[in-house]
C-alpha cells in the first residue's frame, strides 16, 4: 500500500509525495479515493495560501469533494463492508456542542473540515473518516457522480435554507458549479422556472441542457430590465450587485439565500424592498444532512452530476486540475481520479 | 347559451336538464366547462343522496373537478380575459373568518364548495365563479389536465402537510386516483423513493408506469412482512388498518397524513409506536394555496394527469361515468365532457 | 349623533371639522371611537404631508392605533352586539387574493388601512369597519390598552418572524414605543433576557420598568463593546447602523428582524458574518393574525401597554398630541381621546 | 470520597450500598449529586422489575432527575469549574447517527440514559457525566429547582412539538408532576389561557396556584361538557380516553401531544375530526434541546419549580422517596438529597 498525495507548500507550490498510509480509528473507515472534485476554495489556496482567517502554515493535502471505496475498517466501525462504494462527507463535527446538539453540525466551531488548514484533504490515495460520514453509493451512482455529492449538498442545503416547497420559480445567479447544481437540486425538488444568470454563454447553454427554464446573459440584459419575480433567490455568483439585484427580483414573502462568497465583510441591501415585501434572506455555510438526499437525487436520476465535469486528471496532474478554470472559459468542473494514469487525461472528450 | 346539467334528484335519480345560465357576480367569471373529473364523493351522493351530515335535500348539480373556459367577465372582474382557459378551484371561502385571515381558507366554516348541497357543481355546460379561484391553463395543460388540478391538488396537500422536503421514502396506501396522484405529486416534490400499495393489480401497474419505485399487493404480502421503512406514509385508502399498519412502517420521526376517509368516526393506531419514535399523524380535508403549483408542476412535465384517465363521457353519459369505477376494475378516472356528442366515448380507447 | 375629526389638509395643517356619519356596510360596525394612540407615521404625514409614495393629495382624517365601542351594526353584520367594547384592526384586506389566500394578508396590494391615503383614520368620533377586525376586549383591557393593541401587533409580529420559541436572549435596537412593546411582546413569549439599547435614558429606564434584563445606553457603551450575544435581534430604531451592529451581536443561527423604518432605500450588513453564521435577517410590514394574541396577552397580564402611554389628549387637542414627541423627551405615547373635554389633558400626571 | 447508592437488586428489593467512587472519561465530569427528584419511571422500576422492553437484570441505581456540583474533570474535560453547580442532562446520545446529526438525540439508539437499564441513575453520592450534559445553574436556582429542570424539560418539549406561538388556550389532561409542569411551561411560553383537568383536587388546587385559568375536576364534569376549545392538548394522564377526549375538544388546526405513556400499545382516536379539522397528533419521547431553556424559564422567575416539591428524603429514605405517591394522594414530587441525614425528612414542612 503507497499513498500518494497533492500537497501544497505555499503559494503556487504543489507537489506530488508519498505520504503514510493514515491508520483508521475505532469509527473510522480507511477509504481509496476515485474521484475528487476541484472546488474553487482548492483554487484559491494554491493561488494565495490562504482564504480569509485560514491560512495555509504547513504543508496541506487539498481535496474535499470525494469518493472512494472502503478497504478497511476500525475496531469498532461496523456501518460498512469492505468493498464498499462511498460518497465522504468532508466535515466530521463533534457531536456533543450547542450547534451539533441542535442538528446545526455545519455551524460546530470544532469541526475538522478537509482542506481546510490543519486538516488533510483527499488528493491522495488513501484517507480516513469516521464510518457515519462515508454514505454508501449505489451502483447506479459513478465514481465522479459520489464525489460531486459535496458540491450537490450545497445546492440542495440552499434549497432546503429556501424552504422550497415546490411550485416556486426559483432564480439562481451565477452559473459556475455551484449555481448550476443548485438549480438542478431546485428543479429536483421542486421548482417549477429555474431562470439563471451569468456572462458565460457556455455556461448559460450548460444550464439549458441541464434543465433551466430560462437564461439570461447579463452582458446583453441586466436582471433589472429582465421581468423576472422569482419567490426564492439563490444567489452563487458571489458578486455583492447580484445578491442586491436578485433580492430586487423577489415576490413579496420571497426568500433569498447568499451561496457564494463575496471578497468583502459588507454588503449593500434593498433594505426598504426586504421589509415593505417582508423578504428574508439568510446565507449558507456547509451544509448538513445532505448526503443521502443528494445520494438520493442523483440515483432517481434527477440530478445529472456527470453533466458538469469537463475533464479528468491524474493525481500527477492535480496542478493541471487546478489551474483547468483558469486556462479554459469552457472548464467547469475538474475531477483528479488518483488511480489513474497521467497520460489518461487526453482522452477525456469536451463535452 | 343554452346551459345543460346533470341533476341529481334523489339516490340514484340524475336528469340531464337545461337550467338557467348563471349571472357572474361583479367580481366573477362565466364559465364554459370543457372537461369535470367524476370525483368518489360524486358516486357516494348518487349512491346514497348524502355525505356525512350532508345531504342532497334538494336538486343537485354534481361535479367539482372542472376545467373550462371564460366567456364573459362580472363587471368588476379583470383578472382574465374572454377566451382565458381555467382550472376550477371549486371551494370559495369567506375571506374574512379567522381560519381564512390564517390562511386555512379550506376550514373556512363559510366556504361555498361545488357539489356540496346545497351549492351546485360543474357536470353543466355554464357556472359562475369568483374570479381568483379560476386560474390560468397554459397550453400545454389539456383540459382533462385542467380538470384533474383538483385531485392532484388533494395530492399537493397531502405532500405539504407531510412537510415533505426532498429525499424521503414515501409509502402511498391506495392506489386510486387520489393515491396515485399523491404518489405524482411526492415524486415531483422531491421524494426519491415512493412504495405504493393495493389489493388491484391494474392499478398498481398503473402506479409503476407512473413513477412508484416499489409496488406492494397486500392480497400476496402485508405490509408488515415487506420490510417498509419510510418517512413520510399517505393514507389515501380509507381503510382505518391501512392508516394502522402504515404508521407502523414508518422510521422514526415520520409523518403520516391521513387522506383516505374512513367510514368510522374513530380509529385505532399504535400510539405507543408513534411516541416512542415521535410520529407525527395529521389529516388533510379538501387543500389551500395548492392550484398553482399543481398546474405548475403538470406544465413543466413533472406530474402526467391524463395517465389516469381511463374514459371520457358526454353530459348525457354521466350517470354511465359516475358507474364506471362500479362495473370496470380498469377504470381509474371517468372525465365528463360537456360539449361532447353522447356517442363520442366509444371512441376512447383503453389505456 | 355628532362627528367631530381631525383632519390634515396640508403640512402643518390640522383642522377640527364636523364630518359625516359614517354608514355601516352590510358586514360593517359602527364604532365610536374611546382612545387613538398617535403613531410615528401620523406625525410624519403632519410634517412632511407623505411618507415615502403615500402622498396626503386630500384631505385626510389620521390615526391607526384605535379601540371604541360598537354603535350600530350593518344589516349583515352579526359577529357583535352593541355596546361591545372593541380593538380595531386597522388594515382590511380584500381577502381573495394570492397573500390573502396565504395568510399574510398584510401584504395584500389591495389592503385598506386607517389614515393611509386616501383611506381616514381614526382621529374622529365614529366610524366603521368589517366587523371581523373589530376585536372584542374583555372588561380588563383599558380604552388606552384597546388602542395600544396595535403597536403591540406590531411586536408580537417581529417576534414571529423571529420564530421565538422561548429561552432566547433578545436583543431590542430602539426603547421607543415600538421597541418597549416588542421587548414586552418578547418576554412575554419566552425570552428570558432582553437587551434594549437607546441614546434617551429616560426611555432606558422605561425598559428596566417593563421588564428589559439589561439596558444599553449608546452614548457610553457601542454595541460593539457591550459582549452582547442574542438569539434574536429585533432592530426599531430605523437607523441602518443599528441593524448591522445588531446582526454582528448575533449567535450562529440568530435571525434579525428590520422593525424600524430606515429613510434611506439601501442598507450596508455585515453579509460575511450572515453566510459564517447562517443568520437569517428579515423584515417586518405591519402584521397579520396578532390581534388576538395581543388582547390575550394583556388581558393575563402579561404585557402593560398603560406603562407606556405619556399623555392624553381630547380631540381638539390633536396637534398637541401629534406634537408631544418634539417638545418632551420624556413623551413615549400620546393617546387622543375623541370624547375628552379639551382641558382635560392638564390632570394628566407624569407617567 | 464515599459513593453511597441506592441500588435496586429486584422488584421492591433497594439496598444502600457503597459503590466506587467513578472516574470521570477524558470529556467527562465527577458531580456530587444534590438532589434528585422521584419519578414515576423509578417507581414502575422498584414495583415491576422492568418498564416494557427494559428489564433490570442487574442491579441498578435509580433516579435520572439530578442537580449537583462538579468536584472534579477529566483530562480533556474545559467547560466547567471545579465547584459550578449543574443540572444533569440524563441522557448522554452518540452524536453520530442519524438521529443525532438532525436535532433528534432523543431519539438515537444508542444513547445512554440514567436508571434506564443497564446505565446506572444519580440515586447515589457521585456520578460521571460528559461536560456537555451538565449546565451551569445560576445561584437564584436552587438545588431542587435544577433537578426538577429534567421533568420541567419535558413540559418544554411538548409545548416545542406542540409549535406553541404564543396567545393559545392550551389544554393540559392530567395534574401530576409532568402535567403540571407542561403547564407552567406552556404559560411561560406565551400561552393566555391554561385548563387542566384531573379528578385530585389536591392537585387541581395546586395547578391553580401556580398558573391554570381553568381547572376541571373530571369526576364532577367530563370534558365533554365542560365547553372547551383549545388550540394545544399536552396530554400528560397517560389515559387512552384521556387523549381521545382531548382531541375533540381542540379548534381547526389544533395540535395535541401525547406526553403521557399509557398501558397498552393502541389507541383509538376521533379520526374523523382529525381529518376534517386538520388537526395533528404527535407524542413525545424524552426531549432535546430543552435544558437551557428550562433553566433559563426559571431563573427568569417564569417557572416554580419548588412549588410541586412535596417532600424531601435522605439517601437511605430513597424506598420511603419512592412509596410517598402511593402512601399520601397529597405528595407530588419526592427529592431524594444524598447529603441529607435520614431523621432530616420530618422537618419538611407541608408545601
Amino acid at each position: 500500500m503507497q499513498n500518494r498525495a497533492a500537497v501544497l507548500h505555499g503559494v503556487g507550490d504543489l507537489r506530488i509525495e508519498e505520504v503514510p498510509v493514515p491508520e483508521p480509528g475505532p469509527k473510522e473507515v480507511l477509504v481509496e479515493v476515485r474521484a475528487v472534485g476541484v472546488c474553487g476554495s482548492d483554487v484559491h489556496y494554491y493561488d494565495h495560501g490562504r482564504i480569509g482567517a485560514y491560512v495555509v502554515a504547513a504543508p496541506l493535502i487539498l481535496g474535499h469533494e470525494a469518493a472512494g471505496v472502503v478497504v478497511a475498517q476500525g475496531s469498532e466501525a461496523s456501518r460498512h463492508q469492505v468493498g464498499q462504494r462511498v460518497a465522504l462527507e468532508p466535515g466530521v463535527p463533534c457531536g456533543r456542542c450547542r450547534q451539533c446538539r441542535a442538528g446545526r453540525y455545519n455551524l460546530c466551531p470544532d469541526v475538522r473540515f478537509f482542506a481546510t488548514p490543519p486538516i488533510h484533504g483527499a488528493f491522495c490515495t488513501y484517507l480516513t473518516i469516521h464510518e457515519d460520514f462515508a454514505f454508501p453509493l449505489p451502483d447506479t451512482v459513478s465514481d465522479d457522480a459520489g464525489a460531486l455529492i459535496e458540491p450537490l449538498s450545497v445546492g440542495v442545503w440552499a434549497c432546503r435554507k429556501a424552504r422550497l416547497a415546490g411550485g416556486e420559480h426559483v432564480l439562481v445567479t451565477g452559473a459556475g458549479p455551484i449555481g448550476l447544481l443548485a438549480m438542478q437540486a431546485a428543479l429536483a425538488l421542486g421548482a417549477t422556472e429555474v431562470t439563471i444568470t451569468d456572462v458565460n454563454p457556455s455556461r448559460l447553454e450548460l444550464a439549458r441542457q441541464t434543465g433551466a427554464t430560462r437564461t439570461i446573459n447579463l452582458r446583453s440584459q441586466p436582471l433589472s430590465e429582465a421581468g423576472v419575480e422569482a419567490e426564492v433567490l439563490l444567489e452563487c455568483s458571489g458578486h455583492p450587485a447580484a445578491l442586491a439585484d436578485g433580492i430586487r427580483a423577489l415576490a413579496p414573502a420571497g426568500v433569498a439565500v447568499a451561496v457564494g462568497m463575496s471578497p468583502g465583510e459588507e454588503a449593500t441591501i434593498p433594505l426598504a424592498a426586504l421589509q415593505n415585501r417582508e423578504l428574508t434572506l439568510t446565507g449558507t455555510f456547509r451544509y448538513a444532512n445532505t448526503y443521502p438526499t443528494a445520494i438520493g437525487l442523483v440515483a432517481a436520476g434527477r440530478v445529472d452530476l456527470e453533466a458538469i465535469v469537463s475533464g479528468h486528471y491524474a493525481l500527477d496532474e492535480a496542478e493541471q486540475a487546478l489551474q483547468a478554470g483558469k486556462n479554459d472559459p469552457q472548464s467547469v468542473k475538474a475531477v483528479v481520479v488518483p488511480s489513474q494514469a497521467a497520460t489518461a487525461q487526453r482522452a477525456d472528450g469536451a463535452r
